[in-house]
């Protein structure tokens, strides 16, 4: 479809990640691309200012919901300023430190409203956020993983491990990760949006803890499943200490499919210095799934992130091949 | 002057009596009787929320500024909203309870601008405020209060007590108060507001810790003085446990003068319920300092507080009467 077409766009993600992949379909959302952005992010978070308030109050973990606000605030003095207040982290060695003021302002306007995604689209109102942003269920939950050799004394014995923080920081190699609940219900207004969405977007980000927990709400993966849009894949740049380590593209590919055998992919994107190595295998994995295989350089240069400009070209180059 | 003509206004206060005030003078300025209105609010309050962040960030007390900033937000459902997330109080029982929300929007602000009025302008943006909110000063100060039979083994002993909340609950009769440091540097932008008013509103609210507060800043006092503005003092419905114990209203009005024995005062205004019994000695109080004594209705029937359309509606007749 040519550019200049607008098309609805869903980001699914958590964290730095889907905050890099928001800033760069923004771009595409101001350009005319994309004119329906909806951001869907997970809601498994345990630590931080987003655990002690979960724990507080018993509500979802609202920090990788507003590091998307923040990423959908516009360009302008007006958007930078809020996204900065938004993201602000108290200082000092009391009651308040580590708090982000973004997430008690979420939080205020859950505990106000009593509903999730009206609370969210208050705050985008008052942002002028360029999007939606929305959570992948409306319960909190948790994330477990089944992992290998956890306990150096014991290498092959298998350990569940439970928390996203807990996984995220695991010594020994995920095998698998689930839900705790296995079945929570999706957020009725994410499967609408994935459901009409021209372009679905899946990573970059905490491989098992922010990327892969969407394809464990049964009614997300549907969705995935049967919509018509085409879902694009992006990779991280490298593997994550812990969560990751020694995974290549082609792991991280691979784990993907594992939990979800049934989605179907049109573009896995990948920046160049990623692929060293190991194209041909990627290439391999990517072809047997039916996708095609984008590698561009999306990488801030000499730097272990996404740049937002990079990205948005990449995002542009597929759209525009449609 | 006749109504229609707009006219700056500044109101002076703090806490629920100058929310009361300012959503009084808010409907004034929506019907364009006056088309500026600036709030000067106290900030020596050291209790609840505004304390600990106080205590915690070494920042002004936020608490009365949000309640001047939720006064201002419009009658509309944007407004609304937004005035009701300003004030929300966080319950349970952990580190956030009792905190509001606009304190920690408004201190993440003061933090990342390091400008206390920039960032109270930006806040009045976000949230379309109907005005201005400037503290009385930009530093934080205490109050202290020479108090008789604070001890009651010794009623006629002098002691001094310091804090807002101190000075607000002591069980002894308050003589006098004072500022410590005795003489903050007022805020530049409330000086310039107060002269270039066409009226300013002193009152009502916690006579000794948020109304006289304001004439022991040098700088505000002067400004006061010198304004061409006409100066309307409101009194309290009724005397303030503790703070004003037994007073009536000419008795807030004389400690009041006793503060600012060069304040000109346009006209003194009270409710009606509020006069009965002292009605002659009150206005030989306001006679003797040449101002105009107005009695209304201006009480919610039968509670304690200023009905904010009455109140709006006895500004409205001493504005076009001049």
């Amino acid at each position: 479809m040519a550019r200049g077409t607008a098309q609805a766009a869903v980001a699914l993600g958590g964290g730095h990640g889907l905050f890099a992949t928001l800033s760069a379909l923004r771009r595409l959302h101001d350009d005319l691309t994309i004119d329906d952005l909806t951001a869907v992010v997970t809601v498994a978070d345990n630590g931080g200012s987003s655990g002690r308030l979960r724990g507080e109050f018993g509500v979802l973990p609202p920090g990788d919901l507003r590091m998307a606000l923040a990423a959908l605030c516009g360009d302008d003095e007006w958007g930078r300023t809020w996204a900065e207040v938004l993201q602000h982290r108290f200082a000092g060695h009391g009651e308040m430190q580590g708090h982000v003021t973004g997430n008690l302002l979420i939080v205020s306007l859950w505990e106000l409203m009593g509903d999730h995604v009206r609370a969210l689209d208050w705050v985008g109102r008052l942002l002028g956020a360029h999007g939606r942003v929305l959570p992948m269920a409306t319960t909190p939950m948790d994330i477990s993983a089944r992992v290998r050799g956890a306990d150096p004394a014991d290498p092959d014995a298998i350990t569940v491990v439970r928390g996203q923080v807990e996984v995220a920081t695991t010594d020994g190699q995920i095998e698998s990760v689930a839900l705790v609940p296995e079945d929570p219900e999706a957020c009725a207004e994410a499967v609408e949006a994935i459901r009409a969405a021209e372009w679905v977007v899946l990573g970059p980000g905490s491989w098992f803890s922010s990327v892969i927990p969407h394809l464990m709400v049964p009614g997300l993966r549907r969705a995935l499943a049967e919509t018509d849009g085409r879902l694009i894949v992006v990779l991280n740049l490298e593997a994550q200490a812990g969560e990751t380590t020694g995974f290549g593209p082609a792991d991280h590919l691979a784990v993907l499919f594992e939990h979800a055998p049934d989605l179907s992919v049109h573009a896995v994107l990948v920046d160049s210095s990623a692929v060293a190595g190991e194209r041909d295998r990627l290439e391999k994995v990517v072809a047997d799934r039916g996708a095609r295989l984008v590698v561009a350089d999306i990488a801030v240069p000499g730097e272990p992130r996404h740049d937002p400009d990079r990205l948005a070209a990449a995002f542009g180059r597929i759209v525009d091949e449609g």
